[in-house]
């Protein structure tokens, strides 16, 4: 039986949990490829760092693009993340050398995955990523084989564990945002500057990714309207809740008339949904398909997890497996129309603090009117009612939208504000339904 | 770009949804795969038939075995089912041949799985077999592949859509079972004799399945405990609602200290966990493993769903990926220990209708204790209280057992049986927990 020699970049969490993975399955991996996966070299910047793993017989190096060249590799893995160098120097020399990578770093592919897609092509060798996206939920290769058969239509995931244990905690126990945030970074959830998950970025880069899978086009994180949850109140989770549905910050791909829209935003999502029973920092991703409807839900960060996704690419690169980086060559994968947020349709919820006088809500109903708005509901709630209570002298004014465009809400709120009924900015949340 | 040539046995609906399906995504599945996807040859009982496809420029055969050795076929598809005779000899053709076979037979594989996983590995010839279990659900893929790195603890699933669709009308419309059962017969979910799907079979054979690729044995259905939903009633169904539990028919596979444990019965979820929330005839199925839990939902059924699971093991035939039949080399595949349900571990609801005097109550709480059963509740409720009224003179008394022997319910019930306080059969059933 011959070796699989793995050369393997960060040694981080994730890093050391995939040589202990590979140590403590070798039998069985073995089995399952033919094959002997063994860590022959590494690279990580601190050497003498206790990792709990015997790195004794395997190869040092401090700079990765010289791991990714070592001739006596047979694949590459980076674990270190950054969509630029190191990553993308050392990823570029292995796949230039033809050699496969496995790696787990959104934020390369997201930002570089047309281009080193087109090298991966031009050399052949396979360019892997499922611990990219989700963690240790297999939906790269889902999209990527599973589905080869189906036209996707929807792609809709809770991809940010960070964003998802935030809203579930104010959900379930009735907490404030920044309440939870701080809760989340005592526990190690949320960095201590936690822009880049709860802003929604991250949930974006991965969306990237899954969308070109999805529905074959160039990853393109450009394209994604982008809006994170430190807007969202208590107040709003609760009625949510009363109206049916759970606030979850969701990454969304559709394909419309005008192009594929991709876009990440706190949403309401009807409470029977499998994705809206997602709780804490798990993950979840629904494709709604011609043929098929499927929800995957797993945990979407940890180093098991994460390593669970690097070690089934390393046994598909042991068992010879072979295919396009985005599932299709990179020439037919196609530019991705971005279809203008303005003219994403669907529900909306929306919030306003208005001043509490006579005819503000028959007001407001009429600006909604004048855009065309269809309202499914409006209520109007005197202070102190909520948990998150008006100022004095306002009210609430919660609406129901049924399907709109984002033109159209924007148009009457604007008008609404002219009319100077409204007392402090309103909420704007987006409904999504099947 | 060459062809690959499919020879497709068995047109009925699965089958001329795979068709369709080839054809509607054929520029698609050529870019993905490099090869063009042709049915070339069909075999058929009725010619005559009209399928609303066009069956013009494919040779026809009467006998699948014939089509199977059709020297002119790169690959043979198996739609016809049924665990013998003709499917397992068209199969055995195909493979003898050293030719890949794409199958959705699930009763095949529970009964022939391990000997045609033998002659495959002989021949070299690929073994696919994902649309036979959970339909549109990739879970085949997701143990055989995915999970590489992990150590399956347990695999549970809702495998039958008729029993789900049933148990869901009953719960949500506080129906009775054959009102349910009538209704799913009506819609064509059930069959004339709904045996194999309400007794557990169907079941039993999609989890014989998922235990070999789960934990390395040899297919074995025979090791399965089977007990199907036709004795459960509303009564049990609300009650277990009460109680923060759903009711569902689970497969289960479970690594015991004796073994694996196989079991296929109502079972209560708690109804938090993902596939409590499973209604209808969608399926699920929930992986335990030492990286990582996925719960996957989706279609179990269904030509499109069905035929989606066909033709992503088609494009992987045409990618030319290979592996084992069961993820394993044959001759490493355990024999499945049977874990005795005698000694199957866990909580338990018992119902029993008790005769109406004092200490009833009293004499069945000592029979517990004699067994050393600890209780988490007892209720004792008079007639008229629940929707399954218990005749005059009787009460009911249901309890909740904490983590017990199977051993240990059936002796306290037969003690208590032997005490002629029961009146009628006692309900057991099984709780299943983190």
């Amino acid at each position: 039986m011959s070796d699989l020699k793995v050369g393997l970049a960060g040694l981080g969490t994730v890093g050391a949990a995939v040589i202990r993975m590979l140590e403590r399955r070798a039998g069985d991996l073995a089995a399952r490829t033919g094959r002997n996966l063994k860590v022959v070299a590494v690279a990580a910047r601190d050497r003498t760092r206790d990792r709990g793993i015997d790195l004794s017989g395997m190869r040092w190096y401090e700079d990765p693009v010289a791991l990714a060249r070592d001739p006596d590799i047979d694949v590459f893995v980076e674990l270190m993340g950054g969509a630029d160098d190191p990553a993308k120097a050392a990823v570029l020399a292995a796949l230039d050398l033809g050699r496969p990578v496995v790696t787990a770093n959104k934020a390369l592919l997201a930002k570089w995955g047309v281009m080193l897609a087109e090298r991966a092509e031009a050399t052949g060798a396979g360019l892997h990523f499922e611990a990219a996206v989700a963690g240790g939920i297999p939906i790269v290769k889902t999209l990527r084989e599973s589905l080869a058969g189906n036209v996707v239509e929807r792609v809709s995931g809770i991809l940010n564990g960070t964003c998802n244990y935030i809203l579930t905690r104010m959900a379930d126990e009735k907490l404030a945002f920044d309440t939870c945030l701080a809760e989340a970074q005592r526990l190690g959830y949320a960095e201590a500057d936690p822009t880049f998950d709860i802003d929604g970025f991250d949930t974006a880069h991965k969306l990237a990714i899954l969308t070109s899978l999805a529905f074959g086009t160039r990853v393109d994180a450009d394209a994604i309207y982008v809006e994170g949850i430190r807007q969202l109140t208590l107040e709003d989770i609760e009625a949510a809740d009363d109206l049916g549905y759970k606030v979850k910050l969701l990454g969304v791909a559709l394909r419309t008339e005008t192009g594929i829209e991709q876009r990440v935003h706190p949403t309401m999502v009807p409470k029977h949904w499998p994705i809206a029973q997602v709780s804490g920092v798990t993950n979840a991703v629904a494709l709604d398909a011609d043929a098929v409807d499927l929800t995957l839900v797993g945990p979407g960060a940890g180093g098991d997890a994460t390593a669970s996704a690097v070690v089934g690419d390393l046994a598909d690169v042991a068992r010879g497996v072979k295919g396009f980086v985005f599932g299709l060559p990179v020439a037919t994968l196609m530019k991705a129309e971005r279809a203008p947020m303005q003219r994403h349709e669907g529900g909306y919820y929306i919030r306003l603090s208005v001043v509490n006088k006579p005819g503000t809500a028959a007001t407001i109903a009429r600006r909604m009117a004048d855009e065309g708005i269809s309202l499914e509901s409006i209520v109007q709630r005197r202070p102190g009612g909520l948990q998150g209570e008006a100022p004095q002298g306002t009210a609430r004014v919660i609406l129901i939208t049924y399907a709109t465009t984002e033109e159209a809400v924007r148009r009457a709120i604007a008008a609404i504000e002219a009319d100077g009924v409204v007392s402090s900015l309103p909420q704007v949340i987006r409904i999504e339904k099947d």
